[in-house]
């Protein structure tokens, strides 16, 4: 589907991006930032692709990726002034990446032939772990495992896909359903300060 | 072999627990432990199978280690205070899903073709390696590299294996005695504090 | 090629001794230092492998890898005062693996049919990434993202190989040029203290 792979791409450019910022912060210079940018937005797919044995990973054998990250870190590089005031368009690209990410990477388990929760985890793992190798390589303990929710999203998200394809939703039904749920549960968790318990 | 895969299941459940205790300690929140819960599981054995190429990993097409992590997951949330005082209890359960860990994940490697130095080291990979990551993603250097006979017994451990089936010991007592003595080992080396030298 | 292997296998020895030299920085004990010293040789290797799904992974089925870097282990536990003093000889030698690692990894890649540039980012992963995972594991930012031309030279050397190779140069001397290249330009860096810029 054109739709999927054109916003597939445009949530790595957000992804890339938001991993240079990071970098910037932390006074990596140009190399540190664009690996940074890279595992940032590539991260997620590598992890369940190695997880589940599809290799050579995605974005070793579609060259678009990596162009688009180039893109991403050249921007990042030459706009951050002006990227730092879109701040809130960059939280909405960086939603419906979330969105597309745990599609796409729920779809590809299933299409390994693993079980429908494993699905929904490796949904995920596609669409939070880049933040997570991100937050590792800049010695931080991952956001995501301290903050709002944003994972859980994505979990949710997955658990939805499969209950509408369980009452035989058409397929591109379920998929722009899931996505636009996943942004929305993402929208209102920031927006009304949602978040999870800690143990103990 | 049942009582293998028993040991294995409550191995697994110990170190999800254990996982979830720590992340406890440093504020995560629920998805956050969770994930240092199971990534204190499985990593051991994920690890092992990325390195041999045993993908889709162990835990993806045996839904048993999940759930199982889901239920120490609850446990620790539920139960948490009662756990604290079980401490002397867990370490002996700790113990012996170390010693089952180094053994499946030398069969497993010695299954894959692989000689039996690899096997060895693929054995305490197995059993130590969670931790590691555990420790990684909550942004601490690894315990294991600091403190006493851990992986270590592992090591010894599985070389005992390799020396029992060299003289035609059967398979079972092969087992047995090699998950004894890692139990041992392990237990002697807290007991009277033995450690490693550092490098100069 | 027999010269090339042995390179490697030199290039593999002092990447461990630089490892276990970190870990005794860190206080880690001889078991720490061992797992860091190993990080350290096989862990670009390893990611390479793991990521174009060449499985099992080098080192575990080539056990001469394994043997150097317990000897460079032994070595950096016994002569650790008397290594510290060859602080130049062993950044030449650090050097010579760099460019090494960086031919054989780009090879490597073209081999499992993979496109030229993924094939040079991978000769980088190759030659750079054991010190990430060194760092990583070490609990610091991994030193090629903040400091002087490194992976960088690496990237430029990848596609130096790639250009005269396309201009149909002999293989041996394509190789050789390329890894003068790499060692020349991480020895200008260094002593001309060239460096990246950073972001913004």
């Amino acid at each position: 589907m054109n739709l999927i792979y054109t916003l597939d791409l445009l949530g790595t450019f957000v992804f890339a991006i938001s991993g240079a910022l990071t970098a910037s912060d932390k006074k990596l210079d140009l190399f540190g930032a664009s690996v940074i940018a890279l595992v940032t937005a590539i991260g997620g797919g590598t992890t369940r692709d190695v997880l589940i044995g599809a290799q050579p990973v995605g974005w070793l054998t579609d060259t678009n990726y990596l162009l688009v990250v180039v893109l991403a870190i050249a921007c990042s590089f030459l706009f951050k002034k002006y990227i730092m005031k879109l701040r809130r368009t960059m939280f909405l690209f960086d939603s419906i990446g979330l969105g597309i990410f745990t599609v796409l990477g729920l779809q590809k388990t299933l299409a390994f032939g693993l079980s429908p929760v494993v699905a929904v985890i490796m949904g995920a793992v596609s669409a939070c772990f880049g933040g997570v190798v991100r937050d590792v390589l800049s010695n931080e303990v991952p956001l995501i495992f301290r903050k709002e929710i944003y994972a859980t999203a994505c979990l949710a998200g997955g658990a939805l896909y499969l209950l509408l394809q369980f009452f035989l939703v058409p397929q591109d039904m379920v998929i722009l359903v899931t996505v636009c749920f996943v942004i929305g549960l993402r929208l209102l968790a920031v927006r009304f300060h949602w978040y999870l318990p800690g143990i103990g």
